[in-house]
């Protein structure tokens, strides 16, 4: 039994974090910190948690040592206080921006702020399991890649490790109002982002960057708000290299995800499903990818769908938990998702 | 022409009032103040408006002299400054709660604060035209009810008026989420408000006040907010008096509402637009009203719906001025609304 | 491990089970049953469970025999084929209509046609755990109640065999469209349900008469389609027996409740989630109840919430299948829902 | 005064030119057939009508002759009876997709059947007031371009035009489900269809013809379905050629669009609304265009949004009509959509 706790528990990931380790049958929720709301109980915050925990949120000073630490607070604060946060665990799973990009110019770039603890980056492990399995059984420093970049990357590395994609890549990624967090403004009021299809990043998106660096492409990513609550999808279109085909598409897919168990191949010839759509795997940690080759074109169409809250964020966490400590991977993260839902 | 303005013109009442009025023949939008965007184009808040008028929000202090004033101020505000809205123009349409209800006391029991304009109260004429026109057509002070008052007063006066109803009556009122207005708050967030089935005031909603003194009935009513952007519907169960059947409810409806050009009535035996539906009313100035007697028992079931922002509001205060200015009923207000939509 | 087959398996209520079953740790789900889709991968038709199950639907002439039968087939073909059900597992339960209503009288009454099999009536155990369990433990004809009739019970059962109301009660009862079935039509076309607020029962719906056999309650029932696909709320308006108030309420809920693993009291002073919402309870197994008391006032709002297809109907399933088997009741139920949703 | 009829007036597209053609005060709608509803009332079927027209529906057959034909049939049907449509009126204004190719080789790669009057292809002129008001101004045979190809040929062509681009475009083209027509199906049952993400056409889709034929441009396009009634949305990713900037963009749609009645340019430094969004375009006629450049590169974002129904199909056909007829451009048509919705 681990003893956990969770910095910034009252946002949206860290509200999923503590659902998923709530049911986590290895894990004791030690605590979970708010400013806002220290001192009310965590079930008055998210009501999906009544009757499954007692905990309060506490405030951030009251913090004391645990085996793993999961940060969910928001970026710039999160590289200040990362001294301070590493010494509450020996484990510490990161979920801001602040330590998924490797170079401090990039971050800079596409923060548009300076990198704080430029010193720390290179020693944060991606947590990314698909894709740093290995590194993560004994990583103590893991940064969780951000929700979009998680559904991009794993659609797009596994045909860029096989050398079949040439030239750039285009995203277009389209998410759920939950990813822009629980603070209320205008922009996500319910009259303004209900049924909107809003463009709010036409290029630049911090992201891409990620993507980026994960798949060493040359990545541009759009990205716009659709009426959901939970969900990201990205399509992405690449060219092909010569001769290759859909065939050597599937073979790559499968290679990189066969025995994955949170990433499905999706890519049937019909049926209302046969593409990935996050409609399905709310509160699942799948990622289904999919692709569709044009016929007699080297124009393929890659797609991938997640709930941003799960296998884009604190599911992800919790998967990279669960390496680190030697559990199962599974654990805690069997919910397949509802249909229809 | 008429020189009309508009106070409190960047709220979604506000809004309304000014979609209708750009679009309105007789009417030369003369100013629309705002605090928060004094100096910015209308057009950048309601984005609605492009291309439609060039006007720009000016401070409250700008108010110059105009033919008619709609006031789209928060309660409380409105009573406090009723002094001065009223040397801005001849007629006064009011929007707000403070002038609906005719009893201070009322007012005080219901707002939870005294009412500050008390000896004013008298002077108001309310803005529903199917039950005011006489009076409107000379009224220089109007106060429009609120919207889901609206709807309950639409489709309870008539039974109530021809004694078809004893006892109490109890209102299911459902309302999208503009009816909260256009300031962003936890409650009104994307991600807690969508898809919900909120039930924001089990009891003494002020509507009700509203719907007691209209018709004079004892009303118990709840209010739930629903996952709708726009819409209001009501529905009342309400028990017949001795002998009452559906033909006489039919008849009632048909005496009240035959020739009036804004209300119908909707009670077919079957199809899915059976009975009222704000879904198809969106931006249309209609109240549909209905109704179902159960076979063989004296309880019947009234059903209401329109557009919040319309009917009830907007949509009403148009309506009124037309009367009050000798215009014909409709102009401005031809929208029919959309199927789907 | 228990051999268990459902049937009906392609349609919503079918789906449901099969994710639950798929996922019990005590279950070998053996079988399903699709007339259409026979043949065809269940996660082809139901794609949250690709990856989770390789089984094919089968044709119902396929079935053989099994510890469990789960009948998910349309209400009078149910009652017509139910003695060959009987013969394929010591123990079926049913979530048809069929057999929830013990007079074939109230059937013939409320589904308008005559019961085909009323000899079977009074062998059949309701499916509802919280005032059936130690009947349920040793039950091998189980009806699972209907969705929204579920919703009601749990919500006015306590207050009713308590003895706190009195007179009739009325039950304004929302829906999602998954409530309606699988099958595609006018109704349930995605253009007309969407962001419909549809009275498609003003009365006389068949739950209503599930709600008066198990409270002993005159009740009044109206049904209306909400924009949502899943969850059933209910609005019970109750008039309190004298010197009933609160306090008294709460202690009747909590007598009845207070060790349910499924029922959860959700009756707050204030705040978002003071009262049931379905929004946060898709895929959880709990119905939440809560109450609302006008100061002063023999009037109460009962109100409850729950998802359709789980405590709505298979996860009840599944809960009086533990209970029938000795299982731990929460077994294979322990999703909690999401927030936000 | 004219007199019009509509074939095919119960689909949706159908039921908008009802809409429009009740409203228009220079048309008097004559007939609208419907073989499903022939002898039902209009308003039946579209309840937004009710109130407005006391027309009803008639059998195909019983047409006769009118200054003006609608054709909102299916296609390959169209084709098989243009020859008889023509008998009814001098001018035919068509909306399905038979007639909006020039080359018959086109069409049978995209349709995947023959063309049936290939003889006809050559007589129609394409009913987009923007690039052909003035063969439309004689033009008895109109063609009215479907909806996603309104959107991209309105977003792309004025680049186009001006030589600003090179190469292939890329086009995510979003929609709602009405574009999918009044009949039900699994694809478009509400429980599915409700918040999906549906990548239905990954390539290859109709539309994409019509705009690589308006524009001369390569366009690849993929198409998905989006959570939304009403609603094109269109994202096309253009690289510009060498010196071509934001300004040069800008200036291009001004040459385009500054007389437009019915284009608006919406692409702005920051704010929600800053893209063009299809969530405030439901019922107007409005087609709003932006575009963003990433500073440094070549890479341009082209946005393009209508309503499917309105400026996608059914208000583009009215305002060819006015065209045709010599009335004013905007007669009709004036709704300006609403905010918020």
């Amino acid at each position: 039994m681990m003893r956990v706790a969770v910095v910034g528990g009252a946002g949206y990931i860290g509200g999923e974090l503590l659902r998923l380790l709530v049911g986590h049958p290895e894990v004791e929720l030690a605590a979970a910190t708010s400013r806002s709301f220290a001192g009310r109980a965590v079930a008055g915050v998210h009501p999906n948690l009544r009757g499954r925990t007692e905990l309060r949120f506490c405030e951030p000073a009251a913090l004391g040592e645990y085996d793993l630490l999961f940060l969910a607070a928001p970026h710039r604060e999160t590289m200040r206080r990362m001294p301070e946060f590493l010494g509450h665990a020996k484990t510490v799973i990161d979920l801001s921006g602040d330590f998924r990009l490797r170079s401090p110019e990039v971050y800079a770039d596409y923060y548009g702020v300076p990198h704080e603890a430029a010193d720390l980056l290179d020693s944060f492990t991606p947590g990314l399991p698909e894709f740093h399995r290995e590194e993560l059984r004994t990583a103590d420093r893991i940064s969780v890649p951000g929700c979009m970049a998680t559904a991009g990357i794993l659609t797009l590395a596994p045909v860029a490790r096989a050398g079949l994609v040439e030239g750039e890549v285009t995203v277009d990624a389209r998410t759920g109002s939950s990813g822009s967090g629980a603070t209320a403004g205008p922009g996500n009021l319910h009259a303004e982002r209900s049924g909107a299809l809003r463009v709010f990043a036409p290029n630049r998106h911090r992201h891409e960057a990620e993507m980026a660096q994960a798949t060493g492409l040359t990545v541009r990513m759009t990205a716009s708000g659709v009426e959901a609550v939970r969900g990201v999808q990205v399509l992405c279109r690449v060219r092909l290299a010569d001769g290759v085909d859909e065939r050597a598409l599937r073979a790559a897919y499968r290679t990189s995800y066969q025995h994955e168990p949170f990433v499905r191949i999706v890519a049937e010839r019909r049926g209302l499903h046969r593409f990935p759509d996050p409609k399905i795997l709310s509160g699942s940690n799948f990622c289904d990818v999919g692709f569709s080759v044009e016929t007699g074109s080297p124009h393929a169409l890659l797609i991938g769908a997640l709930d941003n809250l799960v296998k884009g964020g604190a599911g992800n966490a919790v998967q990279a938990m669960n390496i680190r400590c030697g559990l199962p991977e599974h654990l805690g993260l069997e919910f397949t998702g509802l249909h229809p839902n």
